[in-house]
């Protein structure tokens, strides 16, 4: 991976549900290839339960070696819901009730509808900024530079469009992909020579089995076309070479 | 998360592929859920790029602090594959050709097949233990508690099977779920008092949206059945007092 981009996040998935294999996660995925668009590269992800020292301790940590924290999970209703409160106790903040997303939640929800477990909901660390949510009321927030998602991921996804002017990225991260009908074996020192000609451009081999398809996905990715397409001719080139079939996925 | 379980890993994914969201990872939950029932519970997972201080710096602190580390990525025949080069590292071992692993490859492939690539895959730390591949014939290793699998789905988990016998576990984590058709608000505040009567049960509250079904699933899970049947009792209480109708998903 090249070093260069300027902006990059860490993304930290909050949830038991994750690290006991029940639920698959998504959102790494969704969140990754949005701040790709936007010019920031994720360095890393973690999976880490809900335990409020846990939440603490990595919050703290990647807060200060990442431009950006995204976290997903655990500002819902229920007990199991602890990041709001974990995330005031990172930071020092008074865990208290956000006017903001008061009056979001009480003109959301119909009349006796906005219960003590709703409620919940609109605890933050104080002076908090509010995420909002077009999809389902509850807000989520962010704190410097680390911003608080739900967990539910057609939720998250529709919370991420709001969140565009906050955050500082770079030129998107662009990707150019091709697939051919060959195994990694017979294509690996013609890449690595390609690498070794491009230093500064990322390239990936990927093996694939789909639909009944085998072969090789070589991804090629970085800020600048010119070098992509530069890279693209070369690998084009051995491909031709060594008359590998280049396939549609 | 209850705490009381005596074995647990750390998964550790490999691979830029992951971090830029093009590829969605789906080993957490194959390796977790066979952990779980072996009895060994996944503390944390962690994503990092094919970067290899980062890799040797990772795999260093886990193994540290976990019974148990699985990672899986970069152990192909391609250039961006550096796993067991940097595994060799992080344990200040010699990275060779593995003699055992030059023999399975050997006869794994026809005559003239065995190429410069695919020798690249039997280079490991030296005294690696392999573990085999019923797939695609390039083992994998390990070296103390980290084992060290491929990235591809369906060959890692045709891998772990084998492994079943390396690993000393405890009791199975069990799990049993209620899905009901409500919204966590509603249950909020019942399910804290079922988890305040149980504090070594964990339970969680998963909101779902599926095919055309909206609700709420309840996930407790322990190594012991009496106290999953002791919550869910409790758990269908108050479900029965506030009439809330159970759903099979």
């Amino acid at each position: 991976m090249t070093q260069n981009t300027k902006f990059n996040a860490a993304i930290l998935i909050i949830g038991n549900e994750i690290l006991s294999g029940r639920t698959q996660d998504t959102n790494t995925s969704t969140i990754a290839q949005w701040l790709n668009s936007i010019g920031v590269k994720v360095n890393e992800v973690r999976v880490i339960p809900d335990i409020e020292n846990t939440i603490i301790e990595t919050v703290n940590h990647l807060r200060k070696v990442n431009n950006y924290v995204f976290t997903t999970g655990g500002i819902g209703p229920t007990h199991d819901d602890i990041t709001a409160q974990s995330i005031s106790k990172a930071f020092n903040l008074e865990y208290e009730i956000h006017k903001e997303a008061f009056k979001i939640l009480e003109s959301y929800y119909k009349v006796g509808e906005f219960n003590e477990g709703r409620q919940k909901m609109v605890w933050m660390p104080r002076n908090a900024n509010l995420i909002l949510n077009p999809t389902s009321g509850a807000p989520g927030f962010y704190i410097e530079n680390v911003f608080c998602l739900p967990g539910v991921p057609s939720i998250l996804k529709s919370m991420l469009g709001g969140l565009k002017n906050k955050i500082v990225g770079g030129d998107p991260i662009l990707s150019h992909t091709i697939s051919l009908k060959t195994v990694e074996s017979e294509i690996a020192n013609s890449l690595t020579n390609v690498q070794d000609n491009n230093k500064d451009v990322e390239i990936g081999s990927y093996p694939f089995f789909h639909a009944g398809k085998l072969g090789v996905s070589i991804v090629i990715r970085s800020e600048d076309q010119l070098k992509i397409d530069k890279c693209s001719s070369e690998v084009l080139e051995f491909v031709n070479l060594k008359k590998i079939e280049v396939v549609v996925r």
